[in-house]
């Protein structure tokens, strides 16, 4: 192997003396040097999840052979695991709506190189954003959707994330709610963005919502999308301190620079390999 | 009026053109110097709402004849009003159950003046706490509760409240929920902490629901207390960054914190006279 | 005055008894109806700063009118004050480097009408950013600088500030230090972001300064330019958290955000007209 | 091994390939069940820390045993290591001057178990808080320090140090500087708690300082004493927002609460051997 490549193990599994040894003996009889490792046993899932980054020494076997190897070792644990490459870039698909403060600040970190992630589409149900997609020369699908058509515009959404190898979609402010079918195929590959700290002010306007309840802080939620609407596994939340004094209005616009920052971040920890499965929440690995 | 007095002068009423004008224009008029001031004018309800702090002047007359000729201007703006005295010490009754962190965290602020207050009783269900309330020397008052006796225990603290001259009730992780007559009988005057960053994980074990669902922050809320449960006008509320290595202990004890912040800053600016009631909701001025 | 109009007013001066009383009666005199005001009264250097906002009524007299009538009431406190149209766009020169993550966050916000701003021109001394200037349609000025044109290219500058009419110069990581003679031309005028917590890390490199010295911290420093290098007035400053794993690289990167929202934040409290001078310090009213 | 017990093994080395793989397989062959585990390679200074929680099994040796048999392993990698008793609560002296709050603090969080510590000795140069140390049973030591007795007294500090068998001395606002002797005999073991964000505003008065400078967020700053005053290394920081209405004194309140948490927590990092040490800086592993 190169050396400069990178890999990233993920595993997922019962928990059990032993995991962490029976790993890194297996990278270190594979000459491969970890550079960074996390884990985390939940004593009340009594699961084990690991992430793992190493770099290949001069004996270490090519990816395919190396996963053929650890099958073996993935096996006896009862693991769900993956060997990622680090340096190939996620493929993203970002929808949006009207709104554009996610979708900037997404394309911003995207062109400087912070998201390690290609977008090969943005794909829209209003035509306004088509123009900030050109400057980034990002190919911009407008496909509107309507109570008559949705099986129809999904179908085709469905098509696009085939056929340009997506392995995210990003629900940038995109305000429609997927049908439980496209929720299931997108299971674990769809981050959601909702404008509120979940599990407050679930559904429709959460500023209004937020305003007539009189609270002092805001925040931002990025989830993975479930067919369970505001229920999905929680990646990343933030808040921020408001008062009486910010109208609705005033807590949108704090409330943008929230959402970008949760949801830039929950994409990154996704791309990075960093989020794993707990039954209805997250392990988010540092 | 002696020099070293200082009043604190608090306004809520329909919003007018003039209101700042007339008010200020009467406290120079009677040779007052205003120190702080600040008001808001809400766009929703239409209502005005002010706090000001003066120093009386030689010329300016005794609290009761300025209330007596301010009682004038109150009157044709329909004003709820109060002219308060800025030293008195407001009378706080404490009342806990068995945890010890909001109490010994008031305590502490009680005692090194950080808080305008006198606590002259503390009021609790269980034994547990009296040699903390001891040794600050404050009277502690065993009132244990039970569904028998509600009624009549609620009576014995309303006398207490009563003949102490109580003027805010701390619910310091009291525990138990007052009845619609208590609540009615402290409108306005009884501060209650939750262990939750409301509207979420309303009712009991908020901990334990904040591990269920799996959020990434935790948070509390100081309100005031009303019949309707966990929906009394929020004074105060904070937050802290948690993740999926927290089990609900570690939860509770990150709450701890946020919990005495929150509690002592919500009753410092109701004790100065910084909140003042808007609907459901409330103004608290800076 | 027409209805639609609204002013905002700024006084500095001595403190005194009556100011308050004075400002406002003055103000509803002349039919003037105040939506927001907060005022300020420094005990230490023993001045009073105050900001309101008001919309003229009916009998109102036009601006002109007013603040020749206001003047009588300034002289007699020693006023330092200002009458400024509140609906009048700010118009803002930003110059930069090659960095371009504060440039593409302003623009966004200018874009949105976040920001109650116009931005006539760009200034670099780089050709880099002009595309992304060219996409906002603001014209883009490639100004180079070198240690024999400094003081030319500064004209250059000057010119082009007044001759645009600028209001505001923005230091959007400019990297190049102003001269003593252009820091006083602009003095009170032009913020300058600091990639450090001042007065932590002054001077070049402050995210490898906090690197080595291992801050469990970083952020940034909005203050307006002086000729004393990053010891001018702070108007707005933001942490956030890191640790041991964070590289220079990553410092960076948070940095950014940092940036981002301290430099946002500062512009548009002085476009509101929201900051004033107290001494070194700064006054920001709410 | 009975099963209620619980291990730390901490190592700090020079970084290499298979480190991990050696302890973790070590530890397995010992039938031991890692709980935790941490570790941080860092490729500024090339070396490596690494913190693991383990569970003996039933054919795991004794403590002794263990440590006789990893120096062997520990040698191969030049380890600085240690194999603590994670139940074995670790020993704390707290030093104080006239300032209650953290004292207050880390009593409270001692006496709920908290900080998985004891505390056999309260030393403080005045006899304010002999009833604050009595209230909880804890020995007061009075020894008053001047220009004259200075070294005198830090020998009888020192003694009480050796006598008690203290791991670690917490400078809870002892307002003293101790002798660069005194700073060498506790390198390491040793934490300082200063009110502000270091490196900003060394020295004495840092409130006054940062009231002075006008800077917008006021913080704390907990690190190992060295002989070098406030550059010892940062084992935590926080920060809180204020404005311009904050005075020297209301910066103290507010500051409090700070240094309260910024102690409290590095206390409980250092017990649970969280903090290594990194040339002057510091890695915490979570």
């Amino acid at each position: 192997m190169s050396a400069d490549k990178k890999y990233i193990l993920t595993i997922s599994c019962p928990d059990h003396t032993g995991i962490v040894a029976q790993v890194s003996s297996f990278l270190a009889d594979q000459d491969a040097f970890i550079t960074e490792s996390a884990h985390f046993g939940d004593p009340v899932s009594d699961r084990f999840f690991m992430r793992t980054v190493f770099t290949p020494g001069p004996y270490t076997p090519d990816a395919f052979e190396l996963a053929k190897k650890f099958s073996r070792v993935a096996e006896r644990f009862q693991m769900v695991w993956g060997i990622h490459d680090a340096k190939r870039k996620q493929r993203l698909l970002i929808m949006v709506s009207k709104f554009d403060h996610c979708l900037n600040d997404l394309l911003y970190r995207y062109r400087t190189g912070e998201l390690n992630a290609d977008i090969p589409a943005i794909v829209s149900n209003h035509p306004d954003l088509e123009r900030l997609a050109e400057w980034h020369d990002i190919p911009f699908y407008h496909m509107p959707v309507s109570k008559e058509n949705k099986d129809e515009q999904e179908e085709q959404v469905w098509d696009l994330i085939e056929n340009l190898e997506i392995d995210l979609v990003v629900l940038a402010r995109y305000m429609q709610i997927l049908s439980p079918r496209m929720c299931e195929r997108l299971r674990g590959r769809c981050i959601n963005i909702h404008h509120s700290f979940l599990p407050s002010f679930k559904g429709a306007n959460p500023y209004r919502q937020a305003h007539e309840r009189g609270v002092k802080l805001i925040g931002a939620t990025a989830h993975y999308v479930t067919g369970d609407l505001d229920e999905g596994p929680i990646i990343e939340q933030a808040v921020e301190r408001v008062d009486h004094t910010y109208t609705p209005d005033k807590l949108k616009a704090v409330g943008r620079d929230i959402e970008n920052g949760v949801l830039s971040r929950a994409v990154r920890a996704h791309v990075e390999h960093r989020v794993l499965m707990n039954g209805l929440k997250t392990v988010v690995l540092k």
